[in-house]
């Protein structure tokens, strides 16, 4: 059997009309707004109709900790979706909009892959429907009015030396890392240092997925700190009044796309933001129509469960009054012999002691969800070099900590490839479970960062830097102890050093700086590097795209 | 009478679906790319099938020398496409695309005014269909790929002292102009100095704006020059490899976007180069697809008759193989008094001697415009102050140079005001016309830029600065002889001195830098500063700028 890769699959895909995706979930056609055939955003006037209707069930999609192996996790989101169709339910999906600035450089789309895929891939992939532009606009609008502020006499008295918005741009382009603008003499602004942040790093990217409506946006980002005066005062969007002009720029974009998957399941691509400084989940108001809208709604969380979910757990369910029903967490026989030692050119081989040295990292992923008080379906992404042996070891594993087992073959065969895994998430879902909140926000930042750091990572304990303790003597002086925590922690391991496979154990958290992101409403504590601004490869993926007098794109993936 | 603003207007529209306008034209459903319910880009398909259909005639609306007192080209252009179809004539209209940048300053929207304006107004002035944001992205990929290149080893041997491609946004941000990137070591780029110009300004929309489908797209982008290597030799696009991903980013760009006037009429508003250093009209594109569908087709140029008809006659016609059939001349008599000498508070006062004084800067046009071979209209914006006795002399000095005179009623009426412009427009196009263009390609390019200097402005010669014969003796050795011109000069006067008003006489023209603009196809002869990055004013319009919780807009105009 000959493999077809992602781009071809999606493009031999035969699209519904959106419309007929719509009527699907009783949207009807004035509840659209189209972009093309097989794109549309959902008006604010259809929320209006269906606020008061019941929810469905709500079904986060997480994962192991990612190895170079891969686990896929939005396959398996766009999977399960069609699997849940296939057994007639009523059925959504939400996930993150991809970023631009990547297609360009090693990494191609994201949109899922083989017969789990949402499509146009190519459109979610490029522009869209213009959402990362728009927040790209508003921010730099911000931006540009507050050296406007600066320049124009600087009557809030801004500090030069302590602005802290940068600009964004979707790009991948390392040498605006680190700049200095507003030079060339006194018409051309005040000379300083700047430097600029890929647009989903932005805050007003997380604010956009957080905010539940046009007037709850406004709020957010008047309250994005900029700056600090010359008196040590925080000075706000909402100081330079820039609120309103950037909700307009932002008006559409807050409204939900919808496009399909292969099998015509209506999805929601809307929204997203950094796993590390920000929370890495769609868009609330494509959750909130996505639940109304259906009986099962499927949604994923950045990174692995460390990261992803317990920040969709503490964050977003918090900030938009969510209650999951069931989490699944995504994993492969591949990555979990990763985690146990073996390197990427041996995991064809069979090895079941590496197998058993890795799957506590699936343990650890497990009792932290059900810690929140949830119940656990563990999807096993098969692989051809899986043995019966291997999977059997993982679900008895699983078994011993409450957690059912599907092996889900969705990347070859689609939703049918789900069906066992679709099952077993119904059942999941009828459980009564007892979901609640890791920390209360009434604690104090350390306590939060602390009660994360231990309960979900496992950690002894978290040791802050001299720059931290200061970084949280301003956030308790602007009052702001009560926001939530967004942990800006590597993906690579469980602990925070990349370098620690598996389940870390005995080891102490270090809290390096801590940022408030007060519009979004978290205080983001970073524990190593963080990337917001990504370089192109040696060899960028763009030198090999192309496209024809038709418009037909080459190259892209 | 309680006059309405131009958005309470805009607002009160009963607009037709976008799917009705285009049927007008015997443009299908499958042709239409929707963008909402009133917005549409047309399909690379329809023009196939249409192609080989006669062309409609071809009005170019231009103006006088503008003056703070305004003259209404924009509003004009869709009054007479308006005027046109009350006389049941299949119209069609094409319109530059405005920029966001202005939005936030000084300038508010441009989409015509009173009851001849093209909607939906909002929408076409913020984010549209995404074209400029499509612009943006592809530019700056090509500067993210060229920073790229020196960093990953520099093959192609780029000085870094030596790169001409700035990065663009599309933003009123004056701290951008001049800076420096690359800062903060080895990892973040090659230290040197860079600077953003607005999105309008960027070649790449030039070229937008010139191509004739996408393979001539990604010929043009190939041969923009973006650095000079430590030898002398120009760096293109195409040398960076980057025409394919660009041209990518702009496959829909390049689409026409289908609108409609108040009255219904359909029309293209696709591309907005600047108008100095660029050619400063719509594209090619929407003027192809416009001159096909319709039996008459009303365009527009940026600046007065000497900037923006000089391009579109020796640039776009040429480039694009059109003729056009009439020219259409828009002047008020408060501007004429204007270049007159008087002051902007005192036009309300006839003045028959400062009317007199100031009715030469039309003459001026009115003979450049006959020179092409063209027949000429002027249109008389009316305003409530003109009189009989004013209006008459005009129509003596015009009909002397063989110009019919139309009152042009068309802010306060509508098409219905612009009925006597839109017989007169009829009749010039009958005429037999000797259009031409002024200079032949194959001059030097001294002898092109002198050509236009004396004839168009009337000056008695150009001087060249140092620095202007250096960058054209560079120009000679890139083989670049044989390109356009395209003049950047002051739009405030037909001399390059923006306190010469009227028709002036007895100057010189300095040119003091030129650089080729190889994509595009021209060369820019600079005869003054520039801006092309305009910054924000004290009291920036997005101060006033709101959005209520339903996605309606206030203050923005």
């Amino acid at each position: 059997m000959a493999f077809l890769s992602d781009i071809e699959i999606a493009q031999q895909a035969k699209m519904k009309p959106i419309t007929e995706v719509a009527a699907q979930l009783g949207i009807e056609e004035d509840d659209l707004e189209h972009y093309g055939k097989y794109k549309a955003k959902v008006s604010y006037d259809l929320w209006n109709r269906i606020k008061d209707d019941e929810d469905g069930k709500l079904i986060l999609v997480t994962a192991i900790t990612p190895t170079p192996a891969g686990e896929g996790k939005t396959t398996t989101s766009v999977g399960l979706a069609q699997a849940l169709a296939k057994l007639g339910k009523k059925t959504t999906l939400a996930l993150r909009e991809p970023s631009l600035g990547p297609v360009f450089g090693v990494k191609g789309g994201a949109a899922g892959g083989g017969y789990s895929q949402v499509v146009p891939m190519e459109d979610i992939n490029i522009h869209f429907t213009g959402d990362l532009h728009a927040i790209t606009s508003a921010h730099n609008l911000l931006a540009a009015m507050l050296d406007n502020s600066i320049q124009q006499g600087n009557e809030l008295n801004i500090d030069p030396r302590r602005i802290v918005l940068k600009r964004v741009l979707d790009m991948n382009d390392r040498a605006l890392r680190h700049t200095v603008i507003g030079l060339g003499g006194k018409p051309h602004g005040m000379p300083r240092e700047d430097g600029f942040d890929i647009t989903v790093a932005s805050e007003v990217m997380a604010i956009l997925c957080l905010a539940s409506g046009i007037s709850d946006l406004k709020e957010r980002l008047a309250k994005i700190i900029v700056a600090y005066d010359y008196e040590g005062k925080a000075v706000t969007a909402g100081d330079l009044r820039a609120q309103g002009a950037m909700a307009m720029l932002l008006k559409d974009a807050l409204k939900p796309n919808l496009v399909q998957t292969l099998e015509h399941v209506p999805a929601f691509i809307h929204g997203g933001p950094f796993a590390n400084i920000a929370h890495g989940c769609n868009s609330v108001m494509a959750t909130k129509y996505g639940l109304k809208l259906a009986d099962y709604f499927v949604t994923e969380a950045g990174f692995a469960a460390d990261l992803g979910a317990e920040k969709f757990l503490d964050i977003k369910c918090r900030l938009a009054g969510l209650k999951p029903n069931a989490v699944v967490i995504v994993a492969t026989v591949r990555a979990l012999k990763m985690h146990g030692g073996v390197s990427k050119d041996k995991l064809g081989e069979v090895n079941m002691d590496a197998l058993a040295a890795g799957i506590p990292n699936l343990e650890k992923h497990i009792e932290n969800m059900k810690n929140f008080g949830l119940p656990v379906v563990v999807a096993i992404n098969a692989f051809p070099t899986d043995t019966p042996e291997e999977l059997k070891l993982v679900e008895e594993k699983c078994a011993a900590l409450g957690a059912p087992v599907a092996l889900s073959e969705i990347w070859a065969k689609g939703g049918e490839g789900g069906i066992d895994l679709a099952e077993k998430v119904i059942a999941a879902c009828d459980e009564k479970n007892d979901f609640h909140f890791l920390y209360d926000e009434k604690l104090s930042p350390k306590e939060k960062i602390t009660k994360i750091a231990t309960e979900i990572y496992g950690a002894d304990g978290v040791s802050f830097t001299d720059k931290a303790e200061k970084d949280l003597k301003a956030i308790h002086d602007l009052g702001l102890d009560d926001l939530l925590i967004c942990m800006a922690k590597t993906q690579a391991s469980i602990s925070d050093d990349p370098a620690k496979k598996g389940r870390p154990t005995g080891f102490t958290v270090t809290v390096r700086e801590v940022r408030a992101s007060a519009g979004a409403g978290f205080i983001v504590a970073i524990t190593g590097s963080i990337m917001t601004m990504p370089g192109l490869p040696k060899k960028p993926a763009a030198l090999a795209i192309d496209v024809d007098e038709n418009g037909r794109i080459s190259g892209l993936f």
